[in-house]
């Protein structure tokens, strides 16, 4: 098999899946790197169909990665061909075009994260990532969150986007009130919540169901927002640091209720 | 005053801060934007001289901060030279040339993280804004780690650097040999540790002065250097993730131990 070149319009068509409109539209996205070409090949979705549709993988990757490949519906390309489909600054040689997971949420949740206006691809991923460790049972991207299908969120969560459902939901306040209506207590991460980490009063709390609702980068949750949760848990700060930053901020919390499930 | 152009002498000697051998010859760094900048002017060393050598602004960003800026050193540039002196994409318009820190390490420590090779700046700096935040008095880089005084590391402890005391051992057997020295015991943290977190046995040593020691992002802890901690310790993962990554791994540890801090 010679490899496709860049313009060949099956590696063009490809291509496009950077965009998440494109995503969106066709509802497909690129597993970029072994990790995630990994991932998506060990996943059969909820329809029955595979997640990967085809794998473009360079000769040397191809040849690399056999074992890992198996049977999988290979595309040999060149280089470049590669590094055009490839969001990586050096990549790995294969990248997968998967179907959208539409992973179905968990009907009886122990342990959730709402996401709201996360921006950065890298810490959403890596947000999922922690989720999956702490034992989550699924992440919600909502508001005005980065796309879950983004390369660098799908890197970032280093396998875990194909572990457990990552839902979107434009409308925040729906995602909270959807988390108690599954019988989920939302707690607010939030510098100047009512209830301090750690304590007996918010390990009384984390002994429930917990869905944790975490804001944006750089100015946290809006208000409104806040004030939908059952409870607002600030993380101590013992220093002179003003605050943690999302992704830090997230696996303390998480793992409070960690703790609180192994112990519990 | 007219600002200055980025072909002045004093422009051009202040940009060459951006190299690590310049910054450990001259014993000189930069700190970027008005975080650092505001950091910095709080700072006045062990020797008694001021942190802040001189404060570059562009004439828009001198008057937005000129509470901040006070009676600092000022020099105006103008947007070219700031561009050259900032390693931001969208620079703030402020710059100090500071002294290095020094900042002696503190005689009895309670809490002391130790990085080994950490290579990613915004790592470094996100871990040391994580130690300051959970109570820790102080931070090493051991081994062949990054530069504190890069400016990315800076820009990521949000004025941490400022706040406690961050060495540099370029032997990190040594690091983990003075932290026992000073009555700390060592805790590595390690996937394959023998101890895990959140279990009674953990909780016990936790209500130790402690030091964790930190490997680097991607092979984590060499085997010699963690069988030189007094215990190895591994975060639990109770879903399908491999691990954490270094940032959040650090901040579950480092609140671990804030946790045992504040209830011991």
């Amino acid at each position: 098999m010679i490899p496709l070149t860049a313009g060949n319009t099956r590696v063009k068509e490809a291509r496009k899946l950077h965009r998440r409109s494109v995503r969106t539209e066709r509802r497909c996205f690129l597993a970029d790197g072994p990790k995630a070409v990994e991932g998506a090949l060990g996943t059969v979705l909820a329809s029955g169909q595979d997640c990967v549709v085809e794998v473009f993988a360079t000769p040397a990757a191809a040849s690399e990665y056999a074992d890992l490949l198996g049977a999988a519906p290979l595309t040999l390309v060149d280089d470049r061909a590669m590094s055009g489909l490839s969001d990586s600054v050096s990549p790995a040689g294969l990248v997968a075009v998967c179907r959208f997971l539409d992973a179905p949420q968990p009907t009886a949740p122990r342990l959730l994260t709402i996401c709201a206006d996360v921006r950065d691809p890298g810490n959403a991923g890596t947000v999922i990532r922690t989720t999956d460790a702490a034992g989550g049972d699924a992440v919600v991207l909502a508001g005005d969150s980065v796309d879950p299908y983004n390369p660098k969120t799908i890197r970032a969560t280093v396998g875990s986007l194909f572990h457990l459902p990552v839902g979107v939901e434009r409308d925040a306040a729906a995602a909270v009130r959807a988390a108690q209506a599954a019988g989920l207590t939302v707690l607010a991460a939030d510098g100047a919540g009512e209830v301090e980490l750690f304590t007996p009063a918010a390990d009384e709390l984390l002994a429930r169901p917990t869905a944790w609702l975490f804001g944006n980068e750089a100015w946290g949750l809006p208000d409104e927002l806040a004030a939908l949760a059952d409870h607002r848990v600030r993380i101590p700060i013992l220093g002179a640091a003003e605050s943690l930053n999302l992704a830090t901020a997230a696996a303390v919390c998480l793992y409070a209720s960690a703790r609180a499930m192994m112990n519990g």
